[in-house]
């Protein structure tokens, strides 16, 4: 029996800090049809408050050094502000979406992560097991569009800030045991790009084959590279395909797919 | 058929104020058995945080006049900080919560308040219909508490505050359909008293005619009045019980039991 399928998409901080064009993508999103789940990151908000009550955000290699305050704020921003206006825009779109923390019915419990050279703080690592996959099934089955923003728990009361991109991988993989999942990351440009100068060199598709000669080529380098990897991890784990993106383009052709072959 | 037993906990800012009573209460709550919801209010961390951004909370007859900032920072608090930290201390207690707005699953849909000699502001009124009692039984049925926040939203977009006491007592009476529901509201004092000096002067139960006996005696009177004239409007509406005591004593006798009879 064909499984059904589920869209995962992620939006990330850019879109986030500009209100008139997550208005324009969540109208694009609630124009799709099937069952779908919406991961989204931060964004500059939480860094903004924080430099206006005193403290000094902390990024190391890109990753937030969350302390006791700082989660406390991002909690804020993304459990609440961000979350709950993203869910009451939806709404009024006529698509019923619940926001969702990873300790909202033990949807995803992670680990702190353990401190080797840096100590990132109340920082959480999770696994494809760290996903309450039932409960996501059950929200889908009953018409919900799950909205899951990037705080975690560790099922001994404590929070922990996670990285959105890790956040959607790990439910993609999850939820691939019940569904024929796509899982669609929605970013700045149109696509993974044969000339980074050029938004319309967008590389169609990408399978395992020609992802290696790109890379041999040197097209794919960079940023592009994690983002790419964790890409195939999730194909290789049983995700149908991947899909990388502008959010305004998420039912145009103008994208790159991505599958194993 | 007799309905199944539902209780629904309110508490206040007080008790979210003090961490270490809160924790004392969720752990008395995780001890109990059978389904619950729990709601939350507020608390001064809101106020605390405003003011630290250079913003002057405003109270109105004891409510919060609501702008467009306090409403982003009372959203921040009470759907994020708050409703996430309650529901992560649960989850340690083994106990399945999930948290909740009012956008999140179309649960509570309100208005905002009209302007007449007040203008409030984002502050949204309800009424039995707005609350979206088949998903809360759902989520009951599925052996998940949820957590209530007092951000609720108007299906156009907009959230907007609302008074706790006003979201227990609308959840109660729209439950009431399904099970027999205990309305359950915690503060800091032990039940009605009969002597307000006297902490141990608790009546251990109100019905409709002894209450008017209390109001005619001058027993009931002050900030308890209305507190009473929603339990009773409960009460009318279909509520088997409405609890009034300590949020310590949530197991205990000592507490004030009304029912109309």
């Amino acid at each position: 029996m064909n499984k059904p399928e589920l869209t995962i998409y992620k939006i990330g901080g850019g879109i986030i800090d500009d209100a008139a064009e997550l208005t324009r993508f969540l109208e694009l999103l609630a124009a799709t049809s099937g069952p779908k789940i919406l991961v989204h990151g931060g964004g500059k908000g939480a860094s903004t408050m924080m430099r206006e009550l005193g403290l000094t955000p902390q990024l190391i290699n890109g990753r937030r050094v969350t302390d006791a305050a700082t989660l406390d704020i991002v909690t804020m921003f993304y459990a609440g502000k961000t979350n709950k206006q993203v869910v009451a825009e939806l709404q009024k779109l006529g698509t019923n979406a619940l926001g969702l923390s990873g300790a909202d019915g033990n949807v995803i419990r992670g680990i702190k992560r353990p401190v080797k050279d840096i100590d990132y703080g109340f920082v959480g690592d999770l696994t494809p097991a760290s996903i309450n996959k039932n409960l996501l099934q059950q929200l889908l089955t009953s018409g919900l569009l799950p909205v899951l923003c990037p705080i975690i728990h560790d099922g001994q009361g404590q929070l922990l800030n996670t990285n959105a991109d890790t956040i959607a991988s790990a439910v993609a993989v999850a939820l691939a045991e019940f569904y024929a999942v796509t899982l669609h990351y929605c970013f700045e440009k149109n696509g993974v790009l044969r000339d980074v100068a050029n938004d319309q060199s967008v590389i169609r598709e990408i399978n395992s084959e020609t992802y290696i000669e790109l890379k041999q080529q040197g097209i794919i380098a960079d940023g592009m590279l994690p983002k790419l990897e964790n890409a195939f991890a999730a194909l290789n784990q049983g995700v149908s395909r991947v899909i990388i993106g502008h959010a305004l383009h998420i039912n145009s052709d103008l994208r790159t797919v991505l599958c194993l072959n």
